[in-house]
């Protein structure tokens, strides 16, 4: 089959690997139907070392169930389903506490698997990672379902670890498809006010549709400033922080109320947390961090399939396999918002 | 009367200073019986750039009320009052919410004010900064009662936002007044273990006595794992970070299992939190800062009252206020693990 690797920063290949298997008899095989490039992608797109040999890549996937190992019962051959960005064991402490990004028998697709931007994975414990969804594979509902993989839930993930709900007002930090997501999640989280800090007019439209009451496109202090004076306060209860960067986090504190919260989701990408007295001295507790979206899906799912939230709008390019490398730079030259790939 | 000056790095002066007065109708003036210095003192003991003008210092006391403005009427003269370490005007949006320490009018002692370490001090918003101890000044509790001004309501600070709780598994980096009352309060609160990191004997010996279940004094790497194995997990639900330093930091998010909660109450000496990555994949929380001990030592003084929790037991040496230069030195070259002041 075919399927995306990365050999170093800009280096994205499609080429013919072996076809997954079942290695497991807790395996399923996953002919894959939809898939994406993501904003965390473009880390390595942009930065990854070059070595003669390549990665598999891409972690959001829907499919097809082919092919399923003796030990699963749950999920059927020809079911349609889809697949959280890190799959997880579903038994262990962390996946009974709803935490499954935290299993020791889980990982990020690609690593030791199959990845995402493909056209089939073999998928491990697959009754307890895959979700069938009541769809069918040409449903107009999929790009919507297939951010369950990741993005949506990410965003979920940074609202409720932040506390947004009724009454709290939440400032966004990062016009991204995770701080989109993260502005729908907090308007379906019933927030007051919503802020979006970002400076793409095309993306804080949108933004505006998911849910956003304002949108602030200066950047640090100035942007900071302006934010506390849309809130008429000190500024926001919680704060998504959807970015990664130094500068980001430093305005996700600064535009957070003292006793608020910030929830990074953006992969920290330098190896610290700015802006520590800052968070000492207000009382901000930062929160957040890789997300569970194999647990979360199912609190997403009910929403999405009756269409009162359509966070599949992120998705403005789609591309055939072959193309993947022209999505890397489409979404890394900031022409796609997010690129969704038809195997 | 005298009062305590610092000039610089080192160099602390007891030295003549105006009588406090009542300058607000809200004020009371409190002749100090008992103060201390703090952990955090030491910062500028050893940092402090020389200047010509010195600033006042100190910021736990405990006194009797010598005169009251004409709009107080809780506190009486003759109380035997205790001050928190940060005041707060007790009825704006923060205050309400128990968030004493983010009072836009509050501040520590010794800024805008006189410090703890002295004769006498204007206590602004007296009616809510101070509360009144049913104890005679000269009760054995004295040292105890003293401790609510900062030290044990940080330590319980720490304890309650890190979600400290029956059931739950403590850390606590550091030995330091603020981490044994960190210990004690995770006791008082019901924790399940509490290992403490610590590797002075004599204080750990204390920590042990204070309710530490266990005690590593292996620093680093070596500690953490050593920490991880006498919890038979991946680390503590709940860790207490009470020094501020950078390695500290980093071995308490080492030290917490993923989902779990970091409270740091030790004053950030670096501008970053380290070991952000750690911390976002784990999915662990930063909480903790500045702690409202205005608002939690109602929490705490019924316990210290009856004799239940002894956190005084933190004091090893006791000085008059002229002494109070010798105490710094005694402290910081760890002579002396917490100085009582007696002006």
């Amino acid at each position: 089959m075919k399927a995306t690797l990365i050999y170093g920063a800009g280096d994205v290949r499609v080429e013919d690997v072996s076809d997954p298997k079942l290695e497991n008899p807790t395996d399923a095989v996953v002919r894959i139907t939809h898939s994406c490039i993501c904003g965390s992608d473009l880390w390595p797109y942009k930065n990854r070392e070059a070595t003669a040999q390549g990665d598999r890549i891409g972690h959001e996937f829907i499919g097809v169930v082919e092919e399923t190992g003796s030990d699963v019962s749950r999920v059927k051959q020809g079911d349609v389903v889809v697949a959280p960005f890190f799959y997880a064991d579903g038994t262990c402490e962390y996946c009974r506490a709803g935490l499954t990004s935290a299993c020791p028998n889980g990982n990020a697709w690609g690593a030791e698997t199959d990845g995402g931007q493909g056209e089939a994975a073999r998928v491990p414990y697959a009754d307890h990672v895959l979700t069938t969804l009541d769809a069918p594979v040409d449903s107009d509902l999929m790009p919507s379902l297939l951010t369950l993989s990741d993005v949506f839930g990410t965003g979920h993930h940074a609202a409720v670890t932040s506390g947004v709900g009724p009454g709290k007002d939440v400032v966004v930090v990062g016009d991204g498809a995770v701080g989109l997501l993260g502005v729908l999640a907090s308007w379906r989280l019933g927030a007051e006010r919503i802020v979006l800090m970002g400076h793409h007019k095309d993306r804080t439209d949108l933004g505006r549709e998911f849910g956003a009451t304002d949108v602030v496109p200066e950047r640090g202090e100035e942007g900071e400033q302006k934010v506390r004076d849309i809130l008429g306060t000190d500024g926001a209860h919680c704060t998504i922080e959807a970015v990664g960067l130094d500068q980001s986090v430093t305005s996700a504190i600064n535009v957070t109320k003292p006793g608020g919260s910030v929830g990074i989701v953006g992969v920290p990408q330098s190896g610290n947390i700015p802006n520590a007295g800052m968070k000492f001295f207000k009382n901000v507790t930062i929160t957040g961090g890789i997300a569970p979206t194999q647990a979360n899906i199912a609190d997403l799912l009910p929403d999405v399939l009756s269409g009162k939230v359509q966070p599949g709008k992120v998705f403005n390019r789609t591309i055939g396999l072959d193309e993947v490398p022209e999505g890397y730079r489409a979404m890394n030259d900031r022409e796609a918002l997010k690129v969704l790939v038809r195997p």
